[in-house]
């Protein structure tokens, strides 16, 4: 997978969070996943295609997505909800369009599938690739998220 | 999302599953998804564009799993390892390529993402769209799964 592919989805997160959410997200260093992954407590999942195959994965902990979604909808949220899911299933599809933007004015083009949210406490994602999968780790006041991508190409 | 999209998924995985893993799973009526999700163990999940957009995820409660997996590689399997995840990214693959295949032949070109594989006791798969989320379960001798498609149109 090329390195070019990691910057454009840290970016498109950061202006996401920051747009939808007045969050601002801490990026650290961009690792590759050796081993078992980290967990989370919900995570959207978005398919990609075009000039590269791939797939992009968004995992919160519970605290943090809270966080999130009650500063982007305005409204206090305790648990995962419905409205929760809707969320991350949004903020997926635009970090998704964001990144995708952005490779593209390097005339990249790719296109995503409908996002797909998982929730299950501690649950684990895996891309299956023989390419390397690049985590992309952020830290917020209220908790850690990461971004996952995987390209074969 | 068009009703001719769903046989090709069920044909699709009555093949795949007949063919690697010597599995003949027995499918019950196709069912639009509402409220609250099944849950499962182990799920593959797969990005799709092309024609439309869409998501398909195939679900399986962990003794059902490890039956396949056993069954595929001809080895016994007691756990959720690091073969089984690639065994049921494979699973995911073969599935979305046979019913793209059975799809293209009626002239409907689909593409898809690279499998992502989530793990985790009683998790819950959602596909985030305004269309809704047709589920197919299988049953075998072994427990039950089941094959979730989304498409926006």
């Amino acid at each position: 997978m090329k390195v070019d592919y990691i910057n454009p989805f840290l970016e498109g997160t950061v202006n996401v969070l920051k747009t939808m959410a007045m969050v601002d997200p801490n990026p650290g260093k961009p690792y590759l996943k050796k081993g078992v992954a980290s967990t989370g407590d919900i995570s959207g999942i978005i398919g990609i295609t075009g000039a590269t195959e791939g797939s992009l994965a968004v995992t919160f902990t519970e605290p943090c997505i809270l966080h999130v979604v009650s500063n982007m909808l305005g409204e206090k949220f305790t648990e995962l909800s419905p409205d929760i899911v809707d969320a991350v299933g949004e903020i997926t599809n635009m970090i998704s369009g964001d990144a995708r933007r952005i490779l593209g004015e390097g005339g990249i083009s790719l296109e995503a599938s409908i996002p797909t949210v998982v929730r299950g406490r501690g649950h684990i994602v895996e891309h299956v690739s023989n390419s390397p999968t690049i985590v992309i780790p952020f830290d917020t006041f209220h908790g850690k998220f990461s971004v996952e991508v995987c390209f074969v190409k």
